[in-house]
């Protein structure tokens, strides 16, 4: 279950954008427009995954990776996006900072659990 | 309240660890060392900042904002926090995935309050 949460991204070098968001308390429209442009950015070229979490009090961070640059300005003028990013600062945000990032290195770690092992 | 959740970083270029997580359901020790580990990496050199959320379903994504590279190796070796990152193998994470990146460029947006703007 876990595994869908996380990217499963290259060795590095690559590239991600960072998404530090406040959502407002408007509702409408978001879900919806969430899933699209979740959908959108895993068709574009040089996408490579999406890591998002988002607490009670509605503050979220969204981490986008991609294989270059390039594939990140494609994404920020697609259309479809920018007329979802207009939206979300006239409705769903009330402040967000967005970093764009060189992934110099990486590792993770997995608890090794017997009980699954077996299935 | 929202000012303090979101990290105040300088001009890029300066450097971030984004680390995801997948918490255990083990609850004993996490918040207190969770807690001291945000106040420790406050005080080590090249500290910039912090961001941090988790969901109900214990999805985590943690950004820390660091001067250097240096700055951030720095942090890896201190004691404590090795100390507890072998706590947080043992006991409360199920999985995490580390990514040390260079942030190259970074902006941000914040909703216009007239009601704020008088107080």
């Amino acid at each position: 279950m876990s595994a869908e949460r996380f990217a499963d991204t290259p060795a590095p070098p690559y590239y991600a954008v960072i998404f530090t968001a406040q959502r407002s308390e408007v509702e409408a429209g978001y879900e919806a427009t969430a899933e699209r442009m979740v959908e959108l950015a895993a068709g574009q070229p040089g996408y490579l995954g999406i890591e998002s979490t988002r607490d009670a009090q509605g503050f979220g961070i969204t981490v986008s990776y991609w294989a270059s640059e390039q594939a990140i300005l494609a994404w920020k003028h697609d259309l479809e996006h920018r007329a979802a990013r207009q939206q979300g600062r006239e409705a769903w945000y009330t402040r967000y900072e967005l970093r764009v990032a060189r992934i110099e290195r990486a590792y993770g770690w997995q608890r090794k659990d017997p009980s699954k092992d077996a299935t």
